[in-house]
C-alpha cells in the first residue's frame, strides 16, 4: 500500500521547471561564472535585489537575499532581540519558526487563530496591561498550517498596535501570489511599507532547492543585518539568485505561475470538495483560496491517537501540536499541492473514517 | 593608479573552471533536477559526501556539507559551547573565526604563533593551572593569515593534550591540498580520526561562490550538528554539491589542481624572491610552501600607520590587528594567488619602501 502524505508543505515533482533552470543555470555561468562564482557582499546578487526592490517599490539597499528565508528570520531574531524577549506568533503558526524561537531564548506569546479568525481582542489586552512585545510574526496570506487570510480590519489593527506599543512586524509571504481565486487585501508592507519587515522567497513559485528566500528590511536594519550574515556565512551563493533572475528576466514566471495556480487550484477545489462530502459535522475547516494547506480543527483533543490510527491505514499526518506552543491536539494541518486528486479523495475518505470509525 | 590589493584571500578570476562548471550545472539539473531542486535532508547531497567519507576513510553519516565551512563552524560553537566558555587559537589566526567566536560571548585564548611555530609550551602551563579549554581552532596546513605549517611534533604534542585535557580540536583543512613543493604531514584528522573535527572546503579548489564547505565530525555529533543546520536553513543548496560532485566525478579536479598549483607556486615563489630583494633586515616573514599566504612581521608597531601610507601608494592592506585577540601592530598578511607577478614585484617594493623609507 501506497502512502498518503499530509505532512509537510512541499511542491510536487511535476511543479519544478526543469528543463529551464537547467537552460539558466548554464547560460548565467557562460555569462557571469567569473562574478557569481567568486566571494562577493553579503546582501546578495544585485539585479535579482534591484527588480524586488521595482516590484515593492522600495530602495534595493533594504532587500537582502539569503539562503532561503528562514535563515534570514534567524539572523532578524539575533540582530533586534535578546534572550528572554517576548515575541507573538499566530497559534497555530509555522512549525519552525517556534524551534527557532525557542533556540533563541525567546519567550512565545500565542495570539489564537480560531474560526474567527486572529484573537487581536486578547494581544491589545495583554499589550494594555503592560506585556512587553518586542515582534510579532504573522503569515497574513494562506497562513501556514490554516491557509487563513488576515482580514483587512484586522491587517490595520495590527498595524496600529505596533505603531501604538512599538513593536516589529515581521510579514512571512511565501504563500501571497499563489491566489487560485479571489482578491488580495494590501499586504501589511503594502499598508506600511517603510516599517514592516517583509519575508519571502522563490521556493514555492519556482522550486525549494535553489533556498533563495529574501527580506524587506526597513532602512535602519539592512546594515546589520547585512553585517551578520556576512559573519555568518560570508555570502550566499549568488549563482542560486542568478539562475532566479534569469528565469525572472526571461519571462518565463508570468506562465509558470498559471501553471501552477491551476494545478494547485484544481487540487484545493477537490480537498474542499472532499472534506464537504466525507467529514464528519463536528469537524470545522478553513475554505482558502489559494496557498498549499487547509487546516482542520476536530471535536476532540484525538490528534495524537489519530496520527498512530492514520498510520496502519497508509496514512502519514504531522502532529498538530508542532504548530502550537501550548495545546494542538486537536488540529490536522492538509497539504494539497503535491497529492493528485485521486490521492487527496481516498486520502480525506479514509481520515474521516478514522475520525469518526 | 590601479591599486594593488594585499587584502582578503580570494582566488583569481582565471582559477575559476566557467566552462566546465556551466556544464557540470546543466547536465546536473537535466539529470536529477527533480530531486536536487526538492527540500531534501539537511547533511547535504549523499553522493558527494560518500565520495568525501571514501577519501577520508569514513562513513557518510559523518561527513555534513554545508553553504560554506565558515556557517557550519558558527553550527558547531552554538552545539558544542556556551557562552563563557574559553576556547583556544592560534595568534594570529582566521580574522572571521574571531569575530564568530566573539559573537558566540566566547573567551578566546590566543596561543602565540611566532618565528618558532606555535607555543604549546604556554598552552600546557595555562591547562595545567586550571584553564577550561573546550576546543581548539587550529589551522595546521598553511595557516591563515601567516601561511605556517605546524611541525609533526607539534600535532602529536597538541593531541595529546587535548586527550589529557579534554578539548575538541576543531583543524580547518581548506589550503591543504594546495602544496606547490615539499612533503605534507599527516592532517590532525590522519592522526586521530575518531575525535578531531576536521573542516574544509571546495572554495579554494574550484571556487568560493559555489559556497560548499563541509566538516567530518565524530560519531557522537553527528546527529545534533545535523538538526541544528535543519533547524536554522532547512537544507543547503543540493544544486551546488551535485555541480562539484559532477566536477569530481568526471575527472576534472586532477588537471585543475594541477593548473592551480603550477599558477598559485610561480606566484608564491615571486613574492619570496621580492621580498628577499626588497624587504629590510629587521622584518621577518614565513616561507611556506603553499597555500595563499606568507605571514610578514614588521621590526615595530608600525602597522596601522603603514595602512595609511600604503593608501597613498595605491597599496591596500589588511589591519593586522584584525588577525589577533591582543596585538598584531606588527604583522601583516600577504595573499599572493590572485595578484600576477608583477603586481607582485611592484608591491612588495612599494611595501618595502613605505616599510623603510
Amino acid at each position: 500500500m501506497k502512502s498518503i502524505f499530509f505532512t509537510r508543505g512541499v511542491p510536487p515533482r511535476e511543479s519544478i521547471p526543469v528543463n529551464a533552470l537547467a537552460e539558466c543555470a548554464r547560460a548565467v555561468i557562460i555569462d557571469e561564472g567569473i562574478d557569481i562564482l567568486q566571494y562577493a557582499p553579503a546582501a546578495g546578487y544585485s539585479p535579482l535585489r534591484e527588480l524586488i526592490a521595482q516590484k515593492k517599490n522600495a530602495s534595493m539597499d533594504r532587500i537582502i537575499l539569503g539562503q532561503g528565508s528562514l535563515q534570514i528570520l534567524d539572523i532578524l531574531l539575533h540582530c533586534l532581540l535578546h534572550s528572554g524577549d517576548t515575541v507573538a506568533v499566530e497559534q497555530p503558526t509555522y512549525d519552525r519558526v517556534l524551534t527557532l524561537m525557542r533556540r533563541a531564548g525567546l519567550r512565545i506569546c500565542p495570539m489564537n487563530l480560531g474560526r474567527d479568525g486572529l484573537d487581536l481582542d486578547n494581544l491589545e489586552n495583554k499589550l494594555g496591561n503592560g506585556e512587553q512585545i518586542r515582534l510579532i510574526y504573522t503569515i497574513p496570506d494562506f497562513q501556514n498550517p490554516s491557509g487563513m487570510v488576515m482580514t483587512l480590519e484586522k491587517r490595520k489593527r495590527l498595524i496600529d498596535l505596533a505603531s501604538r506599543f512599538n513593536f516589529y512586524i515581521v510579514e512571512d509571504s511565501p504563500y501571497r501570489d499563489l491566489r487560485y481565486e479571489g482578491e488580495a487585501f494590501p499586504s501589511l508592507f503594502d499598508l506600511v511599507p517603510d516599517t514592516t519587515i517583509q519575508l519571502s522567497s522563490f521556493s514555492k513559485l519556482i522550486c525549494p532547492g535553489l533556498r533563495v528566500g529574501y527580506a524587506v528590511l526597513p532602512q535602519n536594519l539592512t546594515k546589520t543585518v547585512t553585517h551578520y550574515a556576512e559573519d555568518t556565512y560570508i555570502n550566499p551563493s549568488y549563482l542560486n539568485h542568478a539562475i532566479v533572475y534569469r528565469f525572472l528576466q526571461n519571462g518565463l514566471m508570468e506562465d509558470h505561475l498559471v501553471f501552477l495556480k491551476n494545478l494547485y487550484g484544481m487540487r484545493l477545489k477537490s480537498m474542499l470538495s472532499a472534506l464537504d462530502k466525507n467529514m464528519p459535522d463536528r469537524c470545522t475547516w478553513t475554505h482558502p483560496q489559494g496557498g498549499f494547506f487547509v487546516g482542520l480543527w476536530l471535536a476532540s483533543n484525538d490528534g495524537p491517537a489519530l496520527l498512530e490510527r492514520a498510520e496502519t491505514q497508509g496514512l502519514r499526518l504531522s502532529d498538530g501540536r508542532g504548530f502550537f506552543v501550548h495545546a494542538g491536539e486537536n488540529f490536522i494541518r492538509l497539504p494539497f499541492c503535491a497529492l493528485n486528486e485521486e490521492e487527496i479523495q481516498e486520502g480525506i475518505k479514509k481520515l474521516a473514517q478514522i475520525i469518526h470509525p
